[in-house]
């Protein structure tokens, strides 16, 4: 692992999902390059000390001249997003696997030398879309596909966050610090940070591409170099419009990021915050709520797949976190190279950063809509 | 009562409503120009013969030459739209206080006669916005008011329907015939019926002004000649940003109008379908629930003053309705002109009329941003 | 009306009730031994001072040597308990209809007397258990009947409130004096005045009839008469068993009855807090919520019947109790006697006061079980 | 870890709980008296064949004799019911802290031995009460315990489940057939299956002790020999009374574990199907809604010492269970014996069977109330 040490966030919430399936074990870390923090990080976490890298440099040259059967295989980067790209870079060359924090880039221009690197090194490479772990997102998106909604007309994402409502990145919130630096998150905010999120989760679950929008964003804190919250509305190739909203100021609202997919047979309904049911409404008939659980009725192959325990017993983000790792490993252990079956891709990393590019290029122009930047020559490999 | 026979849907509504809390006797009525559909809805109104009247032109006429103690005094418009203006020019200046249903016509232009026979009689007119009768929603705007939100950042209002996702309109239904007619219904479809709700919900709870919006409509039932989905982004004159989405073809969704509202201390929810709950999450503390009842504790005054019974016994929409025939009500007998407090007023549907033709132009524009319809010179005189 | 001057709160309740669907018209009232009282809300309903009677004896009078097409058909009583049956018996003796508050007595004893008078003369006796009058309470009833559940394993009923939570008999309130008043209220308090409630909606729902039951009352409130709380176990005859919760002391309670019934094919829930929704989960299948309105898929003939408008916009508890006044006035249309049907009945009303007799005598007994109390000779007339 | 091959429910869930926080590590176990599923069950643990031990008896022979630096600590026993009790004396005997599912034994009697076995050797006992590990069940506690609900009047708790309507145990279900079967499950069914949990969560919340009670148990599935359902009155020698509702044949539930606690000054409300939500209202004031994680406003420490994550990321089960091993290894860590803060103690496990022997009396006997089976002299111990 590279990050994470003591006051990240997401570092440890991987150390926790990587775990809790025991398919995966902690065997090295570049946590922090404040020494103490780095070394007390690696204590925490039951490493041996030669095993606590000063550096990523230093722990991708060491691991790399280990014996197989004792290096690393798979590297998970929970930097903040400007390390993104050279570590992975880095570590696709030195031959490991990559599991990589989302953006995968602070801009799409950044993170295209990716391609070439996973072209050359028969690789992994995989993107913490944690949301694209939870088992009814899966089903949400099986029912999509299965033609239970019909025809797609409407998609309404969103997710709302109040957490950088006051300017906490001056009272020393290194969450908040980074996050709201340029040259450490990138080219965009709020958009770069969650609208990600729900950019992933919409074109998941409903199977449709942006083809154009029109994007506004604002700051709210006063000072702040990157917008904090936006508005959009979109239309997709496949002949749906929709809207997506994302702030990081609304006051009081807590991670709830939502979907709402409406076809001409029916419609579905997900919140992040109660993720253990999925409301699915058929046409001309009464609603249903499907319910999380191994024995629950209604689910489908891939959604009980990602479920450990019955219905009642609620999962939560860690277990959906935990998925994309099961899946990794799964990918690792069968050799294979790419993307890893049921993980975000680069490929879904680079379409991620072509949204933001996309929205930036829509709020600095005068006109209604702007088309979804073109990068289809990229190649594919989106999550099965 | 103008409008209103048998297969209407308003009417029945507007007839329970009045007669809720005994402040209003239906006296006399013109149902349907259907004869025998006329007849039959004065019996069931308990009208005499002679008070059924066969045409609104023949009541007015008639009405007006009875002595004052028993000619009616209020005239309730629940035609499709396409009839408002004409009947309440003529009301007006037969000396009737009138009552219309929303949108107040079919386009601005329409409208703006009206202003000139508010001043020339000293009437009273209403506009039926019924969901501004909620006592909850006097609440959240009274919360604005006293700066319990701290200025607003973000409103987020929508009000999804899914009735009309099939051509209903061609299956013999009425109320889908002329809401999807541009003889009848005006120039929008979806934006006039509902939109002008979400819209003056947006307003008046926020009390803010939108001025500027960018909209984009859709038509999702083929063959249909109006609006029947539309999605927007706006921003107020106070500074606020927000989203207002609409639509008639949500599979499944059944009146769902919703506001949130996010200020810098404070955020509140309200949604039209669970209407006695209003939630309320101030800036670093506990969420709260505010729960309708005339011995709830936190209500305001207009909003208790909306409520009949305790807590935990649910009220709702003929009640939110009979609100404003109450106020309607009183302010006849408090001898008012112009508008009646509490009650949405000419103003607030001219203003509805101008948001209609604002999207209509927003819609038909490249443009990003286009300027709200400018009706300043229109005069003022919205509910208190 | 007999009763529901001011201070008063279920007599303004039933006005509002009786007048909503224009079936029925106040037309007399003794509302208040207060004449002052008395004269204002004869005034405050419309009614001409001569119809303002001083005492329910003089309008019995009065009203019965009235020429038939001008007299009152219908009483509404609306008084404290103690006078349900004076009242009564007086009014079915003197040729009127009876619409009367719950419970119909203040024990079941005083209540007997009632039957005699029904028999002689033929006149409708309507009780007015509101809740009954909800559209998803005769949704969940015929569902029950269809088989839809299978047989019924378990019933649980509650009906907690917290208003008499601390001691508001002390503070002036008439609503709390009366009913924590033996002489005035009964033998039971909570008990009397919402555990029949629970109760009969128990009962109603379920089809079944509890054979025995096993109770535990408690005062909470200092130098209290009557118990404000209790517990209660049963069984039915049908071989369901279950429990029935009442309590006046739940702090933050606020009307929130509530009623589960599980089957061996399906189980239903609903409350009345939110009485738009009922929870249907078939065995081994994917939960539904049936929702209320006009056009909603699956619901019966008779909750159809009971609503007014389409879906998504709610119906309350005024809505329920107009149900019961409509379902009276076409019983008195059709020149029926006995019960009315859809109304509960005084056969409803006695088992009602059996109930309180047998928590009262259980709630004195060191035995587990006490059997209910036998009116199996007292006649029926069950709401169909 | 004893018990938990392939086929069972709770192994896989202690193995992910402990693994979760990095503060335990499997090292053995003994997981089927199957060899091939005891092997298969020690591979996928990425044990070594020399540590997944054919029987119990072996492993702790064998472990004991390790040199300490390498043999295990902490035996878990996720074994059936019978087994609990062999398995603890044994391994406390040998030396081992014991982590047990629970109930502790199938009868009173059966668990007695451990008292002197805990006596006698100095370890750690904890039982698996998984529910109370959740964050917000500890904030429950604390809020009752600072005063906020005043002295309490009402305890209401539940568990319904499902799953047993049918007879699964005659399917091939083992986590039925066990659970049905008086040798292996002991003298209850559901009441020491989920009724021991409904128990345990009501006096930790409520800090009161049941004094006596009123229990009837019913057996729904023919020819079942245990109880599948039972309901109970109760009241604590603190002077609350309440009701207990535990069943596995309530058609369509699925660990529906609900407790409310009514005081005179407030009242709460937590379900554990939505963990992450602590309903609270004070008396005479606006309900609230306490939100789960680890920034979220009106926690108290030991609510946030059990998050991870910030609010609106849901926790779940896992997590709750994952609390207890933290809690186990840390007292593992500082050396002490008895019972670990923060995890049930055997006092609580002896305590919940003399809960299951005294509903079992109850349930016997013609008397209404029915004195708690008097354990004081087995000494304390509760969890902190």
């Amino acid at each position: 692992m590279i990050g994470g040490g003591e006051g990240a966030f997401i570092g440890q919430v991987h150390r926790m999902a990587a775990a809790l399936d025991g398919e995966l074990e902690l065997v090295c870390g570049a946590f922090s390059r404040d020494m103490d923090n780095n070394a007390r990080t690696g204590v925490r976490c039951g490493l041996a000390a030669e095993r606590t890298y000063a550096s990523w440099e230093e722990m991708l040259a060491t691991e790399s001249a280990l014996p197989e059967s004792q290096r690393m295989e798979l590297v998970a980067i929970v930097t903040p997003n400007h390390l993104h790209v050279p570590i992975a870079l880095a570590a696709l060359q030195a031959g490991f696997h990559v599991f990589c924090e989302k953006p995968v880039a602070r801009t799409l221009e950044e993170a295209l030398p990716l391609q070439q690197a996973m072209a050359e090194n028969q690789r992994l490479f995989g993107l913490a879309h944690t949301y694209l772990g939870y088992p009814l997102v899966w089903q949400a998106r099986e029912m999509v596909r299965q033609g239970k909604l019909g025809r797609l007309r409407k998609i309404h994402v969103e997710y709302p966050q109040g957490w950088l409502g006051t300017k906490l990145e001056d009272t020393g919130n290194r969450q908040a610090a980074w996050r709201t630096d340029p040259a450490l998150s990138g080219a965009s905010g709020a958009m770069g940070d969650i609208g990600t999120h729900a950019f992933g989760l919409a074109e998941f679950v409903s199977g449709h591409q942006i083809k154009q929008l029109c994007a506004t964003l604002s700051i709210h804190a006063e000072g702040r170099a990157l917008d904090d919250d936006g508005d959009i509305l979109f239309r997709t190739k496949e002949g749906a419009s929709g809207t997506l909203i994302v702030s990081q100021v609304s006051t009081g609202e807590d991670n709830g990021l939502k979907i709402r997919v409406y076809g001409e047979q029916g419609a579905l309904e997900w919140v992040q915050r109660d993720p253990n049911r999925l409301y699915f409404t058929p046409q001309g008939d009464v609603p249903q709520i499907l319910r999380a659980g191994i024995d629950q009725p209604g689910l489908c192959e891939a959604s009980i797949d990602r479920l450990r325990i019955p219905g009642g017993h609620p999962e939560g983000y860690l277990e959906a976190m935990a998925n994309l790792y099961v899946d990794m490993a799964q990918a690792i252990r069968q050799g294979q190279h790419g993307s890893a079956p049921g993980v975000p891709s680069l490929a879904d990393g680079l379409r991620g950063m072509a949204f933001v590019q996309t929205v930036l290029d829509s709020h600095a122009s005068d006109a209604k809509w702007t088309p979804f930047v073109d990068i289809s020559q990229i190649g594919s490999g989106r999550a099965q």
